[in-house]
């Protein structure tokens, strides 16, 4: 396939984007959640993103190089947030975060 | 995380996503294109209704069943589509729509 | 175009788009944060599915009918939580959200 | 609401969403649709970031920026593929993208 190339960084992508979304999930359940109200956004951008990217690269999309770049910035951004707090489920996703950026940075 | 009891349909939609768009970017490749308008289209309502309910189920969405429904009959409908070509890549999209269909009525 | 038929729908998605995505920031704001939890989840559900349909209808989708059932669905959940806030985002986005679930109702 | 400032930008996608969307669909059933592949590529990768991009904006995300700036890039690719051609649907995309583009500019 086409994207076979692209293996590493669509395994750290959807890693990304399931952590992102059980974070996002997580902290709405939480009692400090007014602290984690930048997390649940950052969360929900890197989420999407994530998923946007390994369509686009499973479509063979010509803009994967620019996609991937924007993917890392906002993977770098929610995984410092996500960094900030003692949750499981936040240094969980810090760690994908983090690992996705540097997968992106990669192809960018 | 509250996706666990979705595990293998997250592994059928996401093989499906993943077939649909190479069926797809293949498709527009191919010599006899003029056959393969339905199975193009078909390809991306695929993919795009795979993608959104792993996301939906990895958020934790109070709607996944409702979703899987509508998911299952799309995924079938490209099943059947694809069947009818002999390219390799209709025949392997084929069968991982046919099996994300089955999932998805699991859940639905 | 194939979509004129769904004009009243198309702008209806779209103003319900805008006012959950309105809400779901605005929430995010809020000092009682924890009390719009799920006002801001449905806010994304409900957004994310209005975004989709508006997308399958201008691709003159053969799943418009079952799409726009689950959309109607979500949009009435979405509705019947922010009506339950005094926030004016939220009553302006039950308005939004319920006249899109009678909308997508015609359709389905 | 947030994204009041940008009205003009999220009118073009709008309008550049709607139009790539009926110009894939079109193309699908032009008689000359192997010449078409290209145009019904870019249509989608166009459709998908401008309805993204919307999305963006409206739950005022912190990434407009980043994510016009890779809008504008497809918005013009998809132009300029569709200007080579005289279907009505593809003159009429070619300037929605290319009106698309400018205004994408302008905000990145």
């Amino acid at each position: 396939m086409a994207h076979e190339k692209y293996n590493e960084l669509l395994q750290a992508l959807h890693e990304c984007m399931a952590a992102c979304n059980h974070c996002y999930d997580a902290c709405l359940q939480e009692e400090d959640m007014q602290m984690m109200a930048n997390c649940i956004r950052l969360d929900r951008e890197c989420a999407d993103i994530c998923g946007y990217l390994e369509q686009a690269i499973a479509r063979n999309s010509a803009f994967v190089g620019q996609l991937a770049k924007v993917c890392a910035e906002i993977c770098e951004a929610c995984g410092q947030e996500c960094q900030k707090h003692t949750h499981e489920h936040c240094q969980r996703c810090a760690q994908a975060c983090l690992n996705c950026s540097e997968a992106c940075k990669r192809v960018a």
